[in-house]
């Protein structure tokens, strides 16, 4: 057995050698995916303090806990920053390796004074939900039970990262919120205020889609790129599309393309698929389905059946 | 750097005044979500003894082992209801706030005693799904590995607790299930017997939908309400649709409003967008789509470039 | 309550005897979900050294490293598939019961030395991620932060497996994949090489679903079986499509049963719905939507309601 063992670990080890670009050996440190997420749920308890704490927290505290709660986000974000700046420089970064850590300082703290803005955001996010859907009780159950607003307020921090073209960490963060909530934001993605997205599992809103003040979006609508052979070539162009202030869309429509404008105030229905621009008030919806009664008997041969 | 982080705790912590609807301090306690997650993983090995546990239970301690878990259910689940009472009461609940904790007790033996009826129904959806799925081995697999068992035993329980109009917690519930499953089932909505759900990500059943006995339904589903500009004055009012007996609805299928019957027997195809009623044993298809065949040389031009 | 407690119990525990088939008691041991878990993670970190650890490794560790880890593994699999051979055994395998072990092992040892090959593939899934995303900055972002490349790596894992009819483990790693990612890879689906799957959540992929190479498809794609009322008497059979090399299937799009095969170099729309096949270079677009232009004033009266 140990000798099928040791066979088993050289051949492994060996493969380690000869397939590049799927080994992390020896090269410098990749910011720690578990630290991100910790980072990432402090700031959400930074941004909606006592919702996110088992414990009742008073206003007497509020300030302590607030101060070392803030200590310790400045402290290891600042670390994962510098990390990751090392391991990807930006290109238009050029500072000597000695000053990365300072220069990550400087994007920590500018995230962490972002936060009073991104509050008045989220308000924003919050008041969209609660009067969007006659299900929502109150904005707590909205804050408390919505993955919406965790998807949304996780962007948001990232997107703020990602205009300073911080690399890794951005899309670390929105990743965590993706495999959580199953909606998957870009950090680079522009999302103005009283933005809201029901349900949110299968949304997908790409790197430079553009999305105006009151939209609002259901499960499995994508804002997307077109899928072209050009591929890598086409990084930091625009290829996702603009939706104007009071749009909504449907679940499941799939709207594509970097010139692809809907106009403000229009309704993009369910699982249409958009690939052009439409105009102000527009109204979109898919050729109606086909519906053919079929006699019990025939049906009860095989229902699942529908190619007769 | 002292100076630096006593300014931002100050400026966040007067955010915290200035924006109202997203603090929770000094308030009444709000349910614990981590508390109810507890409670909700609980309730599932009490409705399924021996398939949660990683250790192999004796007939013998089954009841020792059961009154536990029971009595350890009973005191969380009646501290968590009462904290939820207390926060939110419902205003038909007529209590002075002394009596809650025995009307949150109340709720909780009422919803302890509903286990075996819930097993009975969980029974048939165990069935439905095992009958239903030719890729399953065994009702053993099905109710270890899919993920529909997990979430639809989860809804029924928390669809007790909705009855009972207790606030936030069945929400919680389900939005634990959303988040694992991808499904997202409201507490609110009455499902039938016979009920499976395959693959889940993405379906989405509202508060008012009906389901009969015998619903197939894939991912992607939506019974889903109309966006209306009302929003909160439609509480209340049923906004989802009516699925009567022995329907198959296929993957990404959304269907909407609270005026819109499916007929029994009928089968929805993949993708379809329906909005109005359609009679027993219909046959619901997307128009077929177009199919152009390209030559090799043109489609090698940019093959995903469609808009050609 | 003493009563209240003893009654509920009482109760309980007769409906664990009364209804079959959701129970799990004095059973066999069936294979533990959390010993899977930490199976699956472990044999993710020998798939790609260095990228799910905390800590840097160093070249000088990594012989040690990868073989205690490799140790660790064949230990704890080999126990979970002797559980799973025993719960239920294979109509193929015609073995004695004590011999279980000795067959376990022999399954291990086989899916260890698949490894080198695994990673073979999986760096061609990689790239094909690379190449595919303009988002993706580097290869190890699309590592670190794609869920894609832990669902596909689970099931390349479990496709050994199930190659070897092991019961219920192949499925307990790719639902767990499932739950983190959204995407439901069936562990019995055949996949060629450099596969990329964008975004995921909502993906199904079914259990005879062949795919070729160079295959990319995006979020809430379904290669997927008819639901026929012949439900279990399908086991076995052919039941989801074929999809040749160089096809690109964007989101939403639902193909189904197994005489469908889409040709090579084919392209299908967002939201398509497929039930035959299509020849080589085919572009397959879902009918035009409905665009229609409605005054402000009437869209402001409820922008919602596009039933008018």
């Amino acid at each position: 057995m140990q000798k099928t063992l040791a066979q088993l670990t050289d051949r492994l080890v060996a493969s380690y050698g000869e397939f590049g670009g799927i080994n992390h050996l020896d090269g410098k440190n990749l910011p720690s995916k578990r630290a991100i997420t910790l980072i990432t749920k402090d700031l959400l308890r930074l941004l909606f303090p006592g919702f996110f704490d088992d414990k009742l927290i008073h206003s007497s505290e509020i300030k302590t806990e607030t101060g070392s709660l803030l200590a310790e986000v400045l402290q290891n974000l600042e670390s994962e920053i510098a990390k990751s700046l090392e391991y990807y420089p930006p290109p238009e970064l050029q500072v000597p390796k000695r000053d990365l850590r300072s220069v990550a300082r400087a994007y920590t703290i500018e995230l962490l004074s972002s936060l009073p803005r991104l509050r008045e955001m989220l308000q924003t996010d919050t008041e969209a939900a609660y009067n969007g859907d006659p299900a929502a009780l109150s904005k707590e159950e909205v804050i408390v039970a919505y993955p919406f607003i965790e998807a949304i307020a996780v962007q948001r921090l990232a997107h703020e990262l990602y205009l300073n073209k911080i690399p890794l960490i951005p899309r670390i963060m929105t990743e965590w919120a993706h495999a959580r909530t199953g909606m998957d934001l870009h950090p680079g993605a522009q999302i103005g205020a009283y933005f809201f997205v029901d349900h949110c599992t299968g949304t997908v809103v790409g790197e430079t889609a553009l999305i105006g003040d009151h939209v609002k979006m259901y499960q499995g609508v994508g804002l997307v790129a077109k899928s072209l052979s050009l591929g890598q070539k086409l990084r930091g162009q625009r290829r996702h599309p603009t939706i104007e202030d009071h749009v909504t869309i449907y679940a499941g429509a799939t709207i594509m393309g970097g010139d692809t404008i809907v106009g403000e105030g229009s309704t993009i229905g369910a699982n249409v698929f958009l690939t052009s621009s439409v105009p102000a008030h527009s109204l979109v919806i898919q050729e109606e389905a086909n519906v053919k009664v079929i006699s019990k008997k025939d049906r009860q041969k095989d229902p699942g059946d529908f190619t007769v």
